[in-house]
């Protein structure tokens, strides 16, 4: 089986620390204890987090030994775009459904304006 | 604490199965029967992953008891596109440096055969 690109890039984005972590990244490349001043959680928990990241390709991370900045990897966030915009006409649809009924609503009142 | 729904979106795309019920049901309202047909897996298995879209908002089912249809909901799907689409000028840069780079191949491949 081949491994599930999609599914780990979606679990490891369904964490709030996780997504602030690449938020974070998203204004330059950071390291650990950078990365764990916002939150009120330990170091290990952070680097635990840091793992799922790298683990599914959102994250890269330096090799020298003492400073391991960690940089975005925006390439598996293209991929599950690219899954979702496959439904954009769904919700494209609801709102031009509600376009219309906001349009009804707005004609029907200034019908009954006149009538008054 | 509000609930995480972002959070709960991403979990419930985390799963091939959830996905392939996702894209069943952008052709069609569908019965959990007819939704389990196409997966080697029991019809429990297949009311468990509903419960997981119900949950996250991503299906709604019909109220008749016995004809409870599954329905799309596409709503959370574009808070996930709009939360991702932050992200954008991430992987669009990455193309635009493989594009720039490819380009310098090709100019570099006419000098090179210009001179011989």
């Amino acid at each position: 089986m081949t491994p599930d690109r999609l599914s780990s890039t979606f679990a490891a984005l369904a964490d709030p620390t996780r997504r602030a972590i690449l938020a974070r990244l998203s204004a330059g490349e950071a390291s650990v204890t950078e990365l764990a001043e916002p939150f009120a959680i330990s170091l290990p928990a952070v680097s635990k987090h840091l793992k799922v990241l790298e683990h599914a390709g959102l994250i890269r991370r330096g090799r020298e030994a003492q400073w391991r900045p960690c940089q975005l990897e925006a390439g598996p966030l293209k991929q599950a775009t690219d899954w979702l915009e496959h439904y954009r006409r769904f919700w494209e649809a609801s709102f031009d459904r509600l376009d219309e009924y906001l349009a009804t609503l707005q004609k029907k009142g200034k019908r009954d304006g006149r009538k008054h």
